[in-house]
Order: structure tokens, then C-alpha cells, then sequence
């Protein structure tokens, strides 16, 4: 395998290094532990953990910072982080307002982020937690029981890293966080599965002139598989899939048009380009559009849409100052 | 081929509509050309104007914006962008203190600028230029008479648009561009082909186990191919090449770890873990870090280093305030 590492059993290790190396004045790691906190702590606000596997890079920890999560915990690559090192985590961060937990919706992330959520409330930490399951494509996958949780997850690190900051409450932050999760809805579509570092194995085959519709950021199979046709005829039958379960109609939303991996800028603008121009036919206002990898999935070549329905409560959070160590232009 | 795109003569029209879609209130094009320019315009300022063939995208047009450039020009997929193109990008910005071209050293692309800065002189515009020749590979390639200009470019956007904003002229911009430019070392390396979405095919054949050192962008030539061993070894001599030739001792530099496009963060950051511990030992003071997909080259893989000698005033300039539509977090 032809991969810019050295020891599988350093990839995250020397993935976290570098990354810190890269940021020495905005993040540092808790215990040289694979778990990334804000350099500058703030008291008395609630602090949000996310994390999960790695592989989606630059989710989560490109993520932490100013006006979004003040930890990130980083598993191995596809594997959920152990809850000893979530609690790890929350005792870093917690300032006496409480920690809140970001969690995608899998099975092993929900169970070791919760025990987590147990030791350290054991000792008298306050911690809530929001389940993000944006992903409409399958009911109940391979990792998962319910909807997974896929790009959307970083809508809800955003708007519940500014009311976080704003002053809000623990109890109001998951109150929140229930009504944003239930905002957003995402489809994606594979044209390319990924090689996993750690078995150097493809996460599965797909033909040459076939796509997987629905796929999770793991590999984890769709809805089904179809022929490849061109980008706006697959993006037309994913933004229908959306706008049907989400039923958004003369209203205001925000658009993430989000990369796996492989996939060029000049792909997710083209979709984007479409995605624009059929939200405006139905009277739907685009508010704000990010387009980029927001969260991959290794190199795997594919896209997801996420559309978030706004109202002016979560409009305003989006489009609060953050300051974040990902996507970085200087 | 399974790329999501429409018809081929349309990629770079509906990328470029695309991209404006997302960023409706920062950037638009001029009469329906692909160009894109800032929506806000300064007057009484040197205004900035690269561009180059699709296919590196976010460069040039993510770098659109408040203190990096005026206007980006595209041509079609790693093809120069025309003369007349360039002319009406130099119209559309020329607030009468003069604009300064910024051109990677490519045959095509300086012979278009060139002859679009005469006809704009013919027209009492003032046009200065500066030529980025960064990658220290090889002399004289496939598209190029001496050295080749790649992700180093970005850095010259950045410091030149600084300067721009605080009111340096033509000229003061020219000669600080040369400096800059002398400033500038890149070394890269290709583990992967791209897929040339208008030809349909491989821009260069690798073998498994091989890697080309020293490529270009368009997947030129570099220097030769060797066997892939592991992220620290090439690292470790690309980056010994690049310190042999800029000279750089006990001083302070910026870094760009720039990916082609299909190697993901955890690889980049790997490489900047090395790259960081390598500056350290040698008394190399590290001011800034870049690390992400600045310059690509479609789908392929592989990275770049960029190491960037800094004099006060360069660092000063470096980390002015920008605003641009490339790799927005929020």
C-alpha cells in the first residue's frame, strides 16, 4: 500500500503531532493522548466534545476552536475512540458549566461516549449529549441502529458552538440540539470506495461504471447501486430524496455540498451548481453554502448534500464568528 | 469515465457558475466569462490578477477576495487561459493605480498574460508582473523554459494581496514580488496519477510500488522514480533537497504541506509531523503552517512542500487579514 505513513500503529499518533505542530498557538493534546482541546480554555461556558473515528479528517478535530468544540477525541481509523479517553476528555474541558456531547449516531461511538458520560458524572461533572442521525439514506446499517450520523454533524458542531459561547445552558444547548439535529437531513452517493490504512483493503468493490447511493462514510453499504448517468442526474434524485423527507418549502436553509476524499472541488461545484438552481425553482432560500471535505471518508471518491432548515435562532448562531484550526486559508 | 460532471465543454462554465452560487455576496464573473473578481471593489489600489488552467482548484479563483486577489482567469482542464480572457479580467479590475499579473512560469500561461498585458498598455493601463518559478525539481519541463511555478504561488497571492491592501505601487509590488519569488522553494511527489476528466485518461503511468519525485502539477516529468518506502524517508529527502538549495540557516521560515488532491489530512499532517521535527533540529524557526489541498491536480495523489524564507516585512504581510472563498470553514 502506497500511503504517506510510517507504522500503522502510529498513523493517529503522528497524525495529532503534526497537526499540533501545525497549530502550537490554538491546540495542544490532553496527556499526549489522541484528544485535541482548545489552547485558550474559557470558564463558565459549557464545553462541546465531539469525535469518533479517524478517517473523516478534517472532522473533528480540525473543528476545535473558537465558536465551535473545545475537544475533539480521535479513535483509531473507523474505530470508535475508547470511553476512557472521552472521559479523559470531559474532565479537560469541563469549567463547572457542564460538557456537552456530540455524538454521530454508531453504535460503538453512542456506547463509549456514554459510559464516558457516566464515569464522569460520577464525579460530578454535568454532561449532556446530542445524537446526530442526518444521514436519510438506510434505516439500521452495519455500525448503526437508527439513521447514521454523516456531514450534517458539522452544522450542529457550528450552531451549538456559538450558543455555547453565547451563555447557553447545558439543558438549553440539548434542547437545541435536538431541534438542529431534526433540521438536517443529508444524502450522499460513492463512485469510488477507500482503502483502509490499517487492513490495506478496499472498504468494498464497486464496477466501473457503477455508483452506491445512500453508502455511510465508512463504506457501509446504501440503498442500492445504480449506473453511473452524470452530476446532475444523480444530484436531481438525491436533493429529491432530501427535500421529500424534509418537506422545506418556501423556507430558509443552509447547503453543505461535502467531498469524501477523492473528489475535486471542481466536481462539488458542478453539483453544487446544480443543487443551487433547483432549491431557487421551488422558492427555497439558500442562506449559506459550504462546499469542500468537511468530513471524508479516507480517499474515497463520492459527495454528500446536506440541507439544514433554518429559523432566525439557528441562522444567527450559523453565521457567528468561529475561529478554527480546519480549512484554513492563512 | 465516473466524474461527477455534465457535458465535458461545460465543466469549467459550471464550476465556475458553481462557485458563484455558493458565494453570491464575495464573488461574480465578468459578461459570463470565466472570470471570477471580487464583488466588492477597492478603488485606488494595485489590483491582483492570477489564473492558469482548471484542475487546481481552490487556485486561483478560491483565492478571490479581501487581500489576496482581484481576479482569477480559468482556462479549460490544465490548459492556459487566452490572452482576450486575460484583457477583460485586467479591465474589469484596473481602478487606475495599475494591476500586477500573477503567472506561473508556464510557456502558455506567460506568453497569454504577456500578450494581454500589452493590449491593456495599448490602452493606457499600467500592467506589472511577476512569475513564480518555485518548484526547484527540475530546469526546463514539458510546459516550461526554466523552472515551473506550483504551490509556492499561493504564498506570493497572499503577500503581494497584502501589500496591495496597505497601498504599496506597481512597482514597489513588482520588486517585492521578486524577492518573494527568490523566497520560495517547492519539492513535490506523486504517489497516484490523475484522471484528465477531458481526455479521459491518466496524465502518467506508476507502477504499485513506485513513486515519481519532483513532479509537476499537469503530471510532468520530475526527476525520477524510485521505490515507495514510508512517509518519513521521502519526506526526509525532498526536504534535504529544498534546504541544500534556499540556504536556510537559523532562520525564520512558512511551511505549505499542499496536497494534490486524493492524499488525505492524516497523510499531509504526517508529512508536517517530520517536516517540523527536521526544521527544529536544524534551528529553523517555523512563524506559520499550512496544511491542506491549496494547489491540486484533479484526483491525483501525492504533496508538496513549500518552505518560505521570511524577512520582517514578509511576515508582517503574511499575517495580515484575508478574506477569501477557498476553504472556508464557516
Amino acid at each position: 500500500m502506497k500511503k504517506l505513513i510510517n507504522k500503522k500503529e502510529n498513523i493517529v499518533k503522528e497524525m495529532i503531532d503534526g497537526m499540533i505542530k501545525a497549530f502550537p498557538n490554538s491546540i495542544e493534546s490532553v496527556k499526549d493522548l489522541p484528544i485535541i482541546v482548545r489552547k485558550e480554555k474559557k470558564n463558565k461556558k459549557v464545553a462541546l466534545i465531539s469525535g469518533g473515528g479517524s478517517g473523516h479528517e478534517p472532522a473533528h478535530a480540525g473543528f476545535v476552536g473558537y465558536g465551535m468544540l473545545d475537544a475533539a477525541v480521535a479513535g483509531e481509523i473507523f474505530t470508535s475512540p475508547s470511553a476512557d479517553k472521552v472521559y479523559e476528555a470531559i474532565k479537560a474541558v469541563d469549567s463547572g458549566a457542564g460538557v456537552l456531547l456530540i455524538i454521530k449516531n454508531y453504535s460503538g461511538d453512542v456506547m463509549n461516549f456514554e459510559m464516558a458520560a457516566e464515569m464522569a458524572e460520577m464525579e460530578g461533572i454535568k454532561v449532556g449529549k446530542v445524537i446526530v442521525d442526518d444521514d436519510i439514506a438506510v434505516e439500521n446499517s452495519t455500525y448503526t441502529v437508527g439513521r447514521r450520523g454523516i456531514a450534517g454533524t458539522v452544522f450542529v458542531h457550528k450552531i451549538l458552538g456559538a450558543a455555547a459561547e453565547a451563555g447557553y445552558s447545558l439543558e438549553n444547548l440539548e434542547k437545541l440540539g435536538k431541534v438542529v439535529v431534526e433540521n438536517i437531513k443529508t444524502m450522499g452517493m460513492s463512485l469510488k470506495s477507500c482503502m483502509v490504512f490499517t487492513t490495506e483493503k478496499n472498504s468494498f468493490d464497486l464496477a466501473e461504471d457503477e455508483v452506491e447511493i445512500g453508502l455511510g462514510i465508512h463504506g457501509e453499504p446504501g440503498t442500492h447501486r445504480e449506473k453511473f448517468v452524470d452530476a446532475n442526474t444523480h444530484v436531481d434524485h438525491l436533493l429529491e430524496k432530501i427535500l421529500k423527507e424534509s418537506k422545506i418549502e418556501n423556507e430558509k436553509v443552509a447547503v453543505l455540498i461535502n467531498g469524501l476524499g477523492e473528489t475535486t472541488l471542481i466536481e462539488l461545484f458542478i453539483v453544487n451548481n446544480r443543487v443551487t438552481d433547483i432549491l431557487k425553482e421551488k422558492n427555497i432560500i439558500i442562506e449559506k453554502t459550504l462546499v469542500g471535505n468537511y468530513m471524508t471518508s479516507l480517499d474515497m471518491g463520492g459527495f454528500s448534500i446536506t440541507i439544514l432548515k433554518l429559523n432566525d435562532e439557528i441562522e444567527k448562531l450559523l453565521n457567528a464568528k468561529s475561529d478554527t484550526v480546519a480549512l484554513k486559508t492563512f
